[in-house]
């Protein structure tokens, strides 16, 4: 396993700043005669298995938000046979949302929503006074939420039904706060899954909510649709909450609050974001990013971020872009995955256990190379 | 080799937007008893071996630029016995530059300085003028390039001697274009190693240069103790070729060619940039990134530019910020190095090749979920 193999082609490329790794296919797989059917590795499901399946995926596709609450406990689930099982559940709700996709011509069954920003921007009264806009209109909305310091915390402040007491009281929306798993994989891997069980219990909304803490952001981002950043109308240290690199993921920046004494500044930050937003690279030949001021007390301003939203979804499903996007994001899932998994397999082999702290030591205080320090973990890691 | 592991402190991140993982050290790790010594799987050196690797170390430590660039190339060497050769010698010249820098009160023996802008910013201008200004001062100067694209192109235009004539012919400057490796993780690698030799041969400011090119502008911030964004006078689309998330790593951004009629859209730039640059967040608590204009035609405003460069090393080593840096920046890198390589041990595994570009079609057609699949391949690596 020589570290670097000059010119070959299937070297992945470091994750410098990409999402996560998608390393290049070889050109020279010829033996790709296996195929792997998905879920035969399953044990044959028992009677009652059969039949909790059966019950949760005719509650669920019937619409039933008891069935669907139930779906995403036994896709969260740690339980190994459970676990199974959930994989069974998706694969029947993947295969009918396939169906009603084919039968709506190949568009998306759901609109997948992103929604982030800072402290104080007030996203849980935007997300209250959208989401009851829209189920008057006749959408049904999810409200779903990726907070990794959940299980740290002791428990999600996200999607908390409190915070949204009337959007949680609404028959057409389902609210669901973040899974308290212990890694940022682990949680955005179950909200992956939670989308699409929500999607085959009919909602055709789906809207993911996230806080500033450490990458989820960009995991966000990473599986939605289209991504709105909500910034108060507050300048200086506050904005400082904000992560490096991700206003440049958004489609959408949403001045939040925009009523009463706060019109003035929020007209300023609006400008400001929009002479910003001009000097980045643009994510999308269909799309230039919008900057748009709302009050979520007033409501004014509301009725046309949907607006906007619409627009950009119409948009890039007429270029094509929002499916090409959503088939990379499957790609980008699936090596991040098994990226996690193979580091974390590489970590706890017992020759690398050994030698770490000390290595990693000595390559701190540049005593030797990082690049001879990789080399001496791999060899270990490789030779037994 | 279960998926996810619930709250265990191993589990790495995924690389959502970091440059590379740094995963979590294990709070358990009781067997830290073997030491490797950093060289000891090489074999003993022949006579020859020796006497070449004291030959290069001398020549290098005494400021020979030939023995540099011998000790350069075998660096960058393929070949595995020359390989460990490189290392042996690395590792007597890190030694000597540690000695050198606790001589030194423990501040880092050179400037380490990164320089990227789109084409056109006029990067090879730029170097040629700083550089000669600073060998004039009585600095020595080493230039050194990165380029992924150079093993496709057949040779890099990047640090081309040919560019920069007269700093070439300079005798306190060192030039190295770019190793016509087949990875970025290759290309970096060398330069990460390059630099440490420049280093000791006396070389007091480091210089790497970069385009655009894939990843390769990340992997030389994560290199450099300060990043410098090079932008031309011009608008648009232009400014479309800088990467998205990049001008956030910019410690300080230059507006090239501001002389003539080009002084008014430079000013124009440098204004919106200056505003732009507000709303980012900062990356150091000592440094607030600025924003200058130069010409590398007329000269004005380049001594400016080296001043702020000069007061952003100060400011850094003041707060011991560069220093943090430094010994951030070696883990990332061997934590880069790791996982480039697990991830090509992972697809070159037989069953993994086998179901790969089975599963990966299905799971960009969403017929089964990312989760699935990487379990799926996750099981067939580890499996044998």
């Amino acid at each position: 396993m020589p570290p670097f193999t000059k010119g070959s082609s299937r070297v992945p490329t470091p994750a410098y700043h990409q999402s996560t790794i998608i390393p290049g296919r070889s050109s020279c797989q010829q033996r790709r005669v296996v195929s792997t059917a998905p879920i035969q590795h399953i044990q044959d499901l028992s009677g009652p298995e059969q039949r909790l399946l059966n019950k949760l995926y005719e509650g669920l596709i019937g619409g039933q938000r008891a069935s669907l609450a139930e779906s995403i406990t036994l896709v969260e689930t740690q339980h190994p046979r459970k676990k199974e099982l959930a994989q069974v559940l998706l694969q029947r709700v993947l295969a009918y949302r396939k169906e009603q996709e084919s039968r709506n011509g190949g568009k998306p069954v759901a609109f997948r929503v992103g929604l982030s920003g800072p402290p104080g921007a007030g996203k849980s009264s935007f997300i209250e006074v959208v989401g009851k806009m829209l189920t008057a209109r006749g959408h049904k909305v999810s409200v779903l939420a990726v907070d990794p310091s959940s299980c740290t915390t002791g428990g999600s402040l996200l999607g908390d039904k409190t915070r949204m007491t009337e959007l949680s009281r609404d028959m057409n929306a389902f609210i669901r706060p973040s899974p308290a798993s212990g890694t940022l994989g682990g949680v955005t891997r179950t909200t992956n899954e939670a989308v699409v069980l929500c999607e085959g219990a009919g909602y055709d909304i789906v809207l993911v909510e996230t806080v500033g803490v450490g990458q989820s952001e960009f995991a966000v981002a990473d599986m939605v649709d289209m991504f709105v950043l909500l910034i108060p109308p507050a300048g200086g240290d506050e904005l400082q909450g904000i992560k490096r690199g991700i206003i440049e993921r958004a489609d959408l920046v949403v001045v939040t609050k925009s009523d009463g004494d706060l019109v003035v500044p929020a007209r300023r930050i609006q400008t400001e974001y929009t002479s910003a937003l001009k000097l980045l690279r643009r994510q999308s030949k269909s799309w230039n990013p919008k900057v748009v001021r709302a009050s979520s007390y007033t409501s004014e301003g509301i009725p046309e971020v949907w607006a906007k939203m619409e627009s950009y979804r119409d948009a890039m499903l007429a270029s094509g872009e929002l499916q090409g996007r959503r088939r990379a994001q499957q790609k980008v899932w699936m090596w991040s995955l098994i990226q996690e998994n193979v580091l974390q397999h590489f970590q706890n082999h017992p020759s690398v256990r050994d030698s770490l702290p000390h290595l990693e030591e000595r390559v701190t205080k540049g005593a030797i190379s990082p690049g001879l320090a990789a080399d001496l973990l791999l060899k270990a890691f490789s030779s037994s």
